[in-house]
């Protein structure tokens, strides 16, 4: 159960056993465009506001979690979600409709890594038979909040990445009762601490988060007392091509040669060049979509066997970063496996 | 394990191991003065903003409650902990030299609970032996964040309740191994959804809480098959005078007679009159310093045998606020009975 100085293994392993992505239309230009569940046109998905617009791709990712997997709302016993928005006011509102007891979470990006890890605690405990985890951004309203207003049209260094408008939705069940349902087992997890290196450039967001990522993924291999050779993919949630780089560089350092098994949603989520991306994608929406398109549907096809999933947070404020604070990183690691 | 529709019932119940309560110089001058363990004379806490003040007084409650409980920091296995700050800045700079996997939560002012519930399922899941729960609030950052510059100097109605400047941090212990250094069981929990009555006055908290510490008190009657009597105390955590009085209103209704045996921290906090503090107190240091500072002491005498406890949240934003929105609300219970 409690595995080295931070991990948990699970002794029967709870199961995906459904998940739903949708995402913007720049998203669905992308290279993950043909397999995210839906791609809506309009980046106001018919609200009034950006807020509302994130509230409602985050209940519909919900909602069609529940469709595809067959799942009725009263099934799902707990709610773990969060966004990047003050007060999660995407969850707040996307998901007060459903009517399911909600932890709201806050981890910047790597969110979707944070309410799988306490979901997979909660059925694996025997607190619930499903849970449901959801998480979201949207560019416009990550923008407004942490950077310049969209009109003025600002210039972005080649470090800065794209946050993604993007929500992902994953229910969870125990592996018990659903064995035979399962998409996916989380066997174990990795949650990460804060690490602060001191980073001070909010665009260069892979910088940040880089340590982190070091530090959650050296823990795994510590506690459960293997190396990259033990997994099909590493993947990181959204460090993108500076990051990644950094990421690569300390790991290697450290005696773990990561490149032939690396992988990180920011990068694959955008065609960099044609999309003009710069370092690739973020937000909470980054890992949470292509996990739902690209990292489920081929660890449930065995093509990888055995994922190590790592989302990526970089804990930016405007008011702690305009008062000349660093901006600490958080990376939450989950280990998925083919259900043989 | 599981209890009714949304409950847990823990067979061997993890207990409160030790507790800190920090808090401002008002808060100091009010009822709990005597009882709180740090009253800090100092609003910034000796640092040089508001944001690194609350940071330092997390911290300090943090590493009190291991200093009471004789407990190394490396013994923690996680840290569940939150405040209201736009991205949790309280926390994450209060705790990063804690170096604890962290979970962090966002509930608005019923933080503490959502931090306790996560916490108490995961020490008795077998996941950690020992956890650490901790959230804070600060009159100025709140202001700030949610309200008017404080040299402004606005009015507030007698509706408002005043954000009280304090954190509070508790370890809890998994019950077979550390059940002889208990202090209080978490016999159960009664985690809450979000409730919305659409309530948007941003100064009267407590009206948009009320319908939340309803939900959740009921549900827990219900999962547990009892009523009020079950209880000797039933304590909501800042839904102030007015909030209090439609609780006790709704629940009336539903024939639930709560006169006997409720008590809100928020009215417990503060003298109303020569304090001027109007409703009572609020943030998620109110629930936080009243739980450490006078419901945890008396639960351990045995003054008060079985508790429920419900901090309740208004999951207000100033940017969902200025466009139009509700003000949701969310709480919490988690019950604590005396160790025999």
């Amino acid at each position: 159960m409690q595995k080295g100085k931070s991990s948990i293994e699970f002794e029967t392993p709870p199961v995906v056993t459904s998940f739903a992505s949708v995402a913007g239309k720049k998203e669905g230009e992308g290279p993950l465009g043909p397999v995210i569940d839906v791609v809506e046109q309009d980046e106001m998905f018919g609200m009034d506001t950006w807020e509302q617009a994130e509230s409602a791709m985050q209940k519909q990712a919900a909602d069609l979690a529940l469709e595809k997997g067959q799942v009725r709302r009263q099934e799902i016993r707990y709610l773990f979600a969060g966004d990047l928005l003050g007060q999660l006011i995407a969850t707040s509102f996307g998901t007060v409709d459903m009517e399911i007891p909600l932890f709201g979470l806050y981890g910047a990006c790597s969110t979707m890594a944070e309410a799988l890890c306490l979901g997979a605690m909660t059925v694996h405990g025997g607190y619930g038979d499903r849970i449901l985890a959801v998480s979201s951004s949207h560019f416009a309203t990550a923008e407004k909040q942490f950077r310049f207003p969209l009109a003025y049209g600002n210039q972005r260094p080649f470090s800065a990445t794209w946050t993604v408008t993007g929500a992902g939705a994953v229910v969870v069940s125990d592996g018990k009762k659903y064995a035979r349902d399962g998409i996916a087992r989380i066997t174990g997890v990795t949650p990460g601490r804060i690490v602060d290196f001191g980073s001070r450039d909010s665009m260069n967001m892979g910088a940040a988060m880089a340590p982190a990522a070091y530090h959650t993924i050296r823990q795994n291999f510590e506690d459960f007392g293997i190396d990259e050779k033990h997994y099909d993919k590493i993947i990181t949630g959204d460090l993108g091509e500076v990051g990644s780089k950094i990421l690569l560089d300390m790991m290697k350092q450290a005696g773990n040669d990561l490149s032939g098994v690396h992988m990180d949603c920011g990068m694959e989520i955008y065609e960099k060049e044609a999309q003009d991306t710069h370092a690739g994608g973020s937000g909470c929406g980054c890992a949470a979509v292509t996990l739902c398109a690209l990292i489920l549907p081929r660890v449930r096809s065995g093509e990888w066997k055995r994922v190590l999933y790592l989302p990526t947070g970089a804990l930016l404020s405007t008011v702690s970063f305009n008062e000349g604070q660093s901006i600490p990183g958080i990376c939450h690691g989950i280990v998925f496996e083919t259900c043989s």
